[in-house]
């Protein structure tokens, strides 16, 4: 192995290792969340993550496709079902094998050599109060010829939340700050054209940010912003979920959060090009569709 | 107006009145079932549809494009939320104009010409009780240089309906035998194919028949079997419903149903191609998500 490969092989393993310790500090600090609480529902247990994990199936489109024993990764689902989280997915995975020949010639560096490995980290969290936001944090650290980060996290109110709203942003201005002030307009610009409903006329919800191929040319510093995006959620979302906890609702507001909900399944399944690139390549299903909703409606 | 374009005029009025007829006996049968009601919940008041009409927006490819005045069609909505049907949507409409020019190239007939007309009905029903299977029939009239019918009807159950699915299937098949031998076990095949989640490996139900481009080259006879199948569903639909809905449900046979609108709803946000069609080509978003159950879980 030269030096280059080494140091490729490096970087992959501390991307990987990073999601995996920010899955762990995220998980053990929303149950930490369960824990503390003391609102409606407070008799209720405190609820506790759960993980499962899966394998990728071995790419039909490879010369190894036939053998099932060939390792192409996988990943572990945790999932809690709680008292303030009414259902919150963390899912890890870590993927490598070769893309379709059809879909490497879409992918950044994979059009001549369909190789490809990815890592990272995705939550969603549906929330029991209407009045405690929804939310979504995804990084990701992507291989092929090339190399690149991607990922953010955006904010979903179900109720007025103004201050919320501003704090999350705050934090992530913050976090693309550090390292170049034109990274937060443009990435929340981005945040806000994807995150959108064209049939409704409506945003999915307040924003955040959302970066893709990002490679400035230095990989540690790409990779100190994406753990700052993760370190960025890990601090001011739970802030959020303390906050507003503890105020009772109604059931017309409860109602109101129900059919805010349908949006984000609107959302996921008719535009989100993870859930569609994840289904339609073999991903996990019940790892992907994790992020919907556990209840729902369309009145 | 020429003879060849008289005609023309006289079986597009001719299909629009079927279908606005059938409309309008669907709603009747459908509340006759809410008023015999004696099951669960039978306190609760018998539903009655309540209707609503939208305008569609003028073509912005066409000359008339910026004109607002331009008539260019809509619908009609009726919706029931009652104690037999929790919720049912059956929307009847009427559209012309011209395709957008991208979009012509993929509907037969238009790649030259993009004036087209259609119209339609379209049925719904998501059910109280988890033994009465949902149900979707729709049927519709394309002309554009070419003329063709479309449709199909096809059963979801959530419990075991196994009488149901025969007799279901039963009528159509009557429905189609009446014209063409042929036709049955080639619908049967398409609805079984159309109505995949291959995300998920599953059919959405259980099946019934599914067709489109349907031009024998004898108008008449192409009609007449649309209007069967529309009666087909009129007449074994209702017999499914009477059968099983006073028989008693539990709450875990409930959650079982919630669960299963899951799949509905991933299919119709995921592959269905007249939601993606209606919702990518400014259709009336109320009408085309009426399809969606009123509450559904993924737990």
């Amino acid at each position: 192995m030269n030096s280059g490969a080494d140091l490729l092989e490096q970087r992959k393993a501390r991307a990987k290792a990073w999601f995996e310790e920010l899955r762990d500090r995220v998980c053990a600090r929303f149950e930490a969340l369960e824990d503390q609480y003391d609102g409606q529902q407070a008799d209720w247990p405190p609820g506790r993550f759960e993980r499962s994990s899966w394998k990728r199936p071995a790419d039909t489109g490879s010369p190894e496709g036939s053998d099932d024993a060939i390792d192409s990764g996988g990943g572990i689902t945790s999932v809690m079902r709680g008292r303030v989280f009414e259902k919150v997915g963390v899912n890890v995975s870590t993927v490598y094998g070769r893309f379709d020949p059809a879909f490497a010639k879409q992918v950044e560096g994979a059009e001549e050599d369909p190789r490809f490995w990815a890592s990272g980290i995705s939550v969603v969290a549906h929330m029991q109060s209407p009045h405690v936001p929804a939310v979504h944090m995804n990084t990701r650290h992507l291989v092929t010829t090339k190399a690149w980060f991607g990922g953010g996290a955006d904010l979903t109110p179900m109720t007025d939340a103004e201050k919320d709203t501003e704090d999350f942003h705050a934090a992530l201005k913050d976090a693309c700050d550090r390292h170049d002030a034109a990274w937060y307009p443009r990435y929340r610009k981005w945040c806000d054209e994807y995150f959108y409903l064209p049939h409704r006329s409506e945003p999915r919800g307040a924003g955040g940010i959302f970066y893709d191929h990002h490679d400035s040319g230095d990989w540690d510093a790409d990779f100190s912003f994406t753990r700052e995006v993760g370190l960025a959620f890990l601090r001011i979302y739970p802030q959020i979920v303390e906050r507003r906890m503890h105020l009772p609702w109604t059931q017309a507001e409860r109602e109101h959060q129900l059919i805010r909900r349908g949006r984000y399944v609107e959302f996921n399944l008719l535009y989100d090009r993870g859930t569609h690139f994840g289904l339609k390549t073999g991903g996990n299903t019940d790892a992907i569709l994790m992020s919907l909703p556990p209840v729902v409606r369309w009145p």
